[in-house]
């Protein structure tokens, strides 16, 4: 931790402050600028959050030497690691393509939906029973009766089912039904729901909040590892910004970013990310060539009529052209589709 | 709702989905243009919501002409509405100030806080049991111990309190000890929540997300009228954008733009909106000199000791001259502290 | 400066960078962490900033510990700086309202706003005669011409003119027509057009670009004080955020933080800063009263035939009023209009 | 152009401006609603601009049918345009690669530079003469000398040479020495550059502006186009964001957005887009998965030693391996390198 006086601070200002810097059994340096005195303090970063100088008034900025996520962190843990939705890895040589509708709308849809991911080759198959909605008049989701759906289909199929957990209260009832929790961008930094999945042994899939910097998602993933439940897997989804052509921007540099910086996997949700369906392929080809561990993606037997992101659904025919190209990007970086 | 086809849509498109908006018993407009077909459909836009027309591959742009908050604009409710935490009213001439610290942190701390805001004149007092924090290494609040000690100081000292609710399990328990639900930025798309409060009668403040417009606080406002608790306050406490140079960018925009189109109260947080405590007071006079009908201020006994937001807190002597300078500005808008 | 070397550094990379700046005459430290070797530099940064550190392997990131801007700095000039514009003083107590259309379309346009505007009370006239329009279809200015008539209508009323200067060829026309240049927020980062003003005397008001944080504001002044021209007024105009409600985002935070770091004179332009006529009174008291020094401010003899920003433009009639209550904010804040 | 009204808006109010579009020969449209009337307005919207409907009171949005760049439109010419940089095409089944340093520094380093690019097989080769930097105490370029030594070294190569432009001034002096211009980010909306590029034949590479929409970017290019110069290519470089933990936000979403609605070839700058070494190939991979036309990318012989950019720079031996991996890239998109 760097820590830069005021230029108004005395001598014994800075001996006041290396003091409490001591008291903590951690060892303080001393720095005399000809404009700023700066003063060090080494040892973990977790104890000296505990001093909370902040509030100091001869304080002018606290920079710290390291990162707050330890668990997550590469550096005490160099290996990739493998976290599996049921039977299928995430964050190998081998990439995890998880599809299906927004929501869970009703048996049908789900039923010709899920053949058709299955049949052109996708891993795991995604669908929402609780949507939340900008607008409360706008669709919400089934509900209960949206995850019974999901967890049927999905058997029928033999594809894992990914959904949407919004709720502390819900999370039985999730565990029961699929293989995977997805917490969504507007539940990022819902610590409670956070921490509660931290004691579940099912896989997290944490997509990145519209506002939450890179750092920010890997707090939020120490915060479910923290608790005991190491598997997680990142999703970046785009963030806000000021371009309004496209949903979300896409932040794929996040990508490079997040594998060196943990040892976690880390997908990419094309749909959400540009909101336009022509997009989606071609960013999705982006996304594993600059290092994804695999995609998230919305399929829609009948984009025309579903009830939420249509414009954003690929109709089964673009789905399986869909993995036919990704499949060509995953060879030429050394992996499998 | 405006509809723009795309270039390539036939007459036969156009019939079509001019026919879909008939069935709904709404009203079709056809505006054949050079290069574009435009579409008009006219009546309620939320049954014009339930057509899913965003997924037509022969639209190019859905544009609404109508807010989708009907509840809280200010088109159907022209006067201000007045909401009150237990007898302070906020939202008419009188200026609300609710101030105290970021975290409730013991007894002696509240009590010595409460006092000094107290005495320099606030009207509510404000402190956090549950603290939402990127880090799960930092102080995460007290809990529901908490909650007690806010609960018997604020009784103490006539001061009705306020105090942030993360979770519906907790409702209950918040509602026993504090006059008003906060709800804080990073739930503001929590839907769940805002549901729940909606069926409460005490009030609700809303702060605005850090990545969201001022419409997304509007229907996130609507959810929790529309479920039948009339009581919101709006307050906003700044939004994410590249500026580092302070904690947030306040968006005192958002006050006019706020004022304007709906009839709920506004209020600023120029402690979150900032994060350094000598910009507090400058941007609440800003808050009050464009309309705000309140504030929301963090206050510590002794900054320097806080367990969070010391950096933003004022002390009991900043916090006198702020109330008498915020005076000042109260009066030259023709209102009162 | 901090130097923060990667964890893989031997010492022998430490030793390396400390003897390079010892090389340039600097007092290198050092201080070897558990996981981290941090390295000090002490002495002038701008020689620290030759050494171009950035690109060093074992260099995993680099601090500064002071700001980069020295003359414009108010660590070096603690008075603030009164500029001039003609007889007019900004930056002292006496606040300085500039008013003027967008655009100079006409002579007779000119005169009628022109009068308007004196009668209430501003002390400069605005006007533009080079338009940098996103759209080159869009009015582009009289160019010239345009100058000529500001000029000459600005010595009819006794008003000393301000206008854009957008191309280092333009400066001695604009300097023989005009009291103060004005570079606007496309230009901020136009080196050379800032260089060459630098060369000039009459004052120059820089607005602040739309993704430009208010440091790089501060160094864009520091590049025209550097080559000799003191006379700089710094101009909050509005930043570009994900918030689309209005034009930009007025962002006033940066008042408090230019005022306590710099010397010179602030000002706030609520026209740009909102783009919607009705907030750009309340946006001018908000910027009254967290510190601002003046106001710029666009009014038109007629906005609904204005032939740029029409739906920002004050009425000669709203702007009496815009005068009368800025200077109820203004004396609530100790100053006067 | 559809023209909503505001509520208060009268039937004489519509007549009214419905009498106006008549009268410049175009169509108007009237839609009354139960809540608001809208206009519409069929023609050429480039005619419908000079009505400056924007500040009419009793309109309350405007939202144009069709985009304001006519010449860069993909509707207008579908097919893609190839431009030549010398003899190097780009925008066709060819990928072009533009390396070298940030900087020209002295003839060693650029021959030592060239050297290394052209034997991994770069086609063009950049390396800046005049340098836009944020600090006035940084490193402003060679100018002219610079320029001579790009141009013999580029000769020497048989390598185009590409650099940046800052002023018109400039413009005479560069064209001599380089095969296209190139206008950073700094200086996309600098209109007056951008109208003498029009009138010039070599092509110009105009970089994406830090806060401009794709649309802004389209609207820069019909600036030089409409003045008679169609040699445009665009340069996706990264925007500014919240996001800190690269210096910018590579905006790949633009790519797909921009190869829907121009015919002009668009390339990508991954070292500015990441301002990282380690994550300049991860991204360019990923800039020619979703469609780019070829990449910008810095390369200096020694990045330790560069006097800018140095962190962001391949080194000769990275670029070997760039080469090779984007290569594999492009073949996988059924392209060449």
């Amino acid at each position: 931790m760097i820590i830069v006086l005021k230029r108004e601070a005395t001598k014994a200002d800075a001996d006041d402050i290396q003091a409490k810097i001591k008291a903590l059994g951690l060892k303080p340096l001393y720095m005399p600028g000809t404009e700023r005195t700066v003063l060090g303090a080494i040892g973990d970063e977790r104890i000296l959050g505990t001093l909370h100088l902040e509030g100091h008034p001869m304080i002018e900025r606290i920079t710290p030497i390291l990162t707050s996520y330890k668990l997550v962190n590469r550096e005490v843990h160099q290996a990739d690691s493998i976290v599996h939705i049921d039977s299928i890895p995430v964050g190998g040589k081998r990439l995890a393509v998880i599809a299906g509708p927004c929501a869970v709308e009703n048996r049908e849809q789900m039923e010709k939906t899920a053949r058709a991911v299955k049949n052109a080759g996708a891993h795991c198959l995604r669908g929402g029973a609780f949507k939340p909605r900008t607008s409360p008049y706008s669709f919400q989701g089934l509900g209960n009766k949206g995850l019974e759906i999901l967890g049927k289909v999905a058997t029928q199929f033999g594809l894992p089912a990914v959904t949407e957990v919004v709720e502390v209260a819900d999370i039985d009832h999730v565990e029961k039904h699929a293989a995977a929790f997805q917490v969504g961008a507007r539940n990022m930094q819902n610590f409670r729901l956070l921490t509660e999945l931290g004691h579940r042994t099912k896989p997290v899939i944490l997509k990145r909040g519209m506002a939450a910097t890179v750092d920010d998602l890997l707090m939020a993933a120490e915060y479910i590892v923290s608790e005991g439940n190491p598997n997680v897997i990142l999703c970046e989804r785009g963030i806000r910004t000021f371009e309004t052509a496209t949903r979300n921007t896409l932040d794929l540099n996040a990508v490079p970013y997040l594998k060196q910086h943990t040892h976690l996997p880390v997908i990419v949700d094309p749909s959400h990310g540009t909101g336009i369906r022509e997009y989606v392929l071609p960013m999705a080809k982006a996304a594993i060539a600059c290092g994804a561990d695999g995609l998230l993606v919305e399929v829609h037997h009948d984009p025309v009529s579903a009830l939420s992101d249509g414009q954003q659904s690929l109709t089964p025919d673009d789905f399986v052209v869909f993995m036919k190209e990704t499949a060509r990007i995953a060879e030429a970086v050394g992996r499998k589709l």
